[in-house]
């Protein structure tokens, strides 16, 4: 299961239309494969492999799938009636659908909060967890659910844990790759831990030159920090580029334009403008920046 | 001292010119007290005291005057010449000046890395440290400088870690102030961390309202988590904006229009779109949320 990287939109805000009860029920009805006193229902299977198309393999994983079923299914009753695939239908077409659809998942007991012992069991069933596992039992994981994991997490709180969660592993994989704290791993775990836990941020030509841009060198903690932060940060890179040329979105912006502007403006450090060079260098073979050039590398 | 916290300018990218040779040794010669071999010097206290205006009580802290001196004396011999002034005047005018400065604050032997022993040694002389103790032998030095501490730090590094240290700080803080691990704190701790660790980022109306939206309730991690990154992101949240109204610069957004510009380019979550619409109001009393209003009280 890859459920927990949510993706970025191209489009611009734009709120998604109502499907009409007739079109829908027409949609369940083509799907509900069990009855019960006249009413139709939608089994697991029926939602997860037949109507979104997942698990198509003859081999499916029987247990992903009635997790994945678990985020329409919000009576936790194992089936899905047709107000619950209503219901689904309005999720979907709420601003923060991806948030609260992650939170359905988690949130096992359909009673509006998540347990330590919901968040794990999912955590646990992840393929990123089964390359490089996450601690259950670290600070982070602490922080969030109190001292003795008993605190439960609202859907508000379990927002900035999701986000938060994804920096933390990370990090948590650097400490995987470095069990001697070092302070350093290798090109070749830095570019496993980027395409693993970082991929939803890659473009082809950046993942293609992960092992390129360290020169062979040893990857530091900070260096390792600046990087991730700069994925995270493109969007204010972008801003702050149109900053240092003024709105004109083809010139080429020095390093030390760039710098200044970001100094001004943000809190990009200069290790993360660093890196923004020398990914374009190894793209481009150029000092220059281009934004134009840099953009169609990136997964928007 | 508070040396750590890097203000942003209001102006945009514009590079300073540099002072002429002549002027720069006129106001080196007025301040320069002390004299060798026909070579006149700054001493710390003409450097910090009588150059900057700094520490400018008579009981002045003897050992904050030489550590700032440090900054310009590069050769860390105790004295300040012409050539280490004009080095320093250069030094401002590079578009990563604020950066550059600590660096030479905190690499007190002068050789271009920073040493656990210098990052803690100026740590525990700042006013901050001195009210919220940060663990110095917490993990996340010992991601930094290696699990033996033993690991030196470089310019482009050390910009990381400043920055990551601030990011840590505030979770350092929430857990001074809950120290049985609850995964809360009091809205009047809360109010605390804040005017001392993330000063930089309140504006007065911020500052005086940090209790009133907490409603007197406990401030929980997540929500301590989002109230801080959403500070951090203030720059990207403009750019929501305005992508949520189109360029718009005076038009009112509600919170789903904002929430979905939100989702679709970036990676704040719903818990920050909640308390900024939570403190716009206690604000204004609205619940509408208007740039130019909310701009009128950031300080940039």
């Amino acid at each position: 299961m890859q459920i927990l990287q949510v993706k970025r939109a191209e489009s611009g805000p734009s709120f998604l239309k109502r499907a009409s009860t007739d079109k829908l029920r027409e949609v369940f009805l083509k799907y509900a494969s069990y009855q019960k006193n006249g009413e139709h229902f939608m089994t697991s299977e029926d939602f997860v492999r037949k109507f979104l198309g997942l698990f198509t393999d003859a081999a499916f994983n029987d247990e992903s799938v009635r997790l994945l079923a678990g985020i329409a299914d919000t009576s936790k009753d194992g089936l899905i009636s047709f107000a619950e695939f209503q219901a689904f239908e309005g999720l979907l077409c709420t601003p923060d659908a991806l948030y609260k659809t992650a939170f359905q998942l988690f949130d096992r007991q359909g009673n509006g909060t998540v347990s330590y012992d919901n968040f794990a069991e999912i955590v646990q069933k992840t393929e990123l967890h089964s390359k490089l596992p996450f601690r259950l039992d670290s600070p982070f994981i602490k922080r969030y659910f109190g001292e003795k994991k008993q605190r439960l997490i609202n859907y508000a709180e379990f927002t900035q844990l999701l986000h938060d969660f994804h920096e933390e592993y990370a990090m948590e994989a650097f400490r995987t790759k470095d069990p001697a704290g070092s302070g350093y791993i290798s090109p070749l775990d830095f570019h496993d831990i980027m395409v693993n836990v970082k991929r939803h941020l890659l473009t082809a030509d950046v993942k293609d030159n992960l092992v390129a841009i360290t020169e062979g060198h040893k990857v530091s903690f900070p260096y390792f920090m600046a990087f991730t932060s700069l994925l995270n940060n493109m969007e204010l890179i972008k801003r702050i580029y149109l900053h240092a040329t003024q709105g004109n979105r083809t010139e080429p912006v020095t390093k030390d334009e760039l710098l200044y502007a970001a100094q001004t403006m943000s809190q990009i450090t200069p290790l993360e403008i660093d890196i923004l060079f020398q990914l374009t260098g190894a793209l481009h073979h150029t000092g220059w920046w281009r934004r134009k050039k840099f953009e169609a590398n990136r997964q928007v």
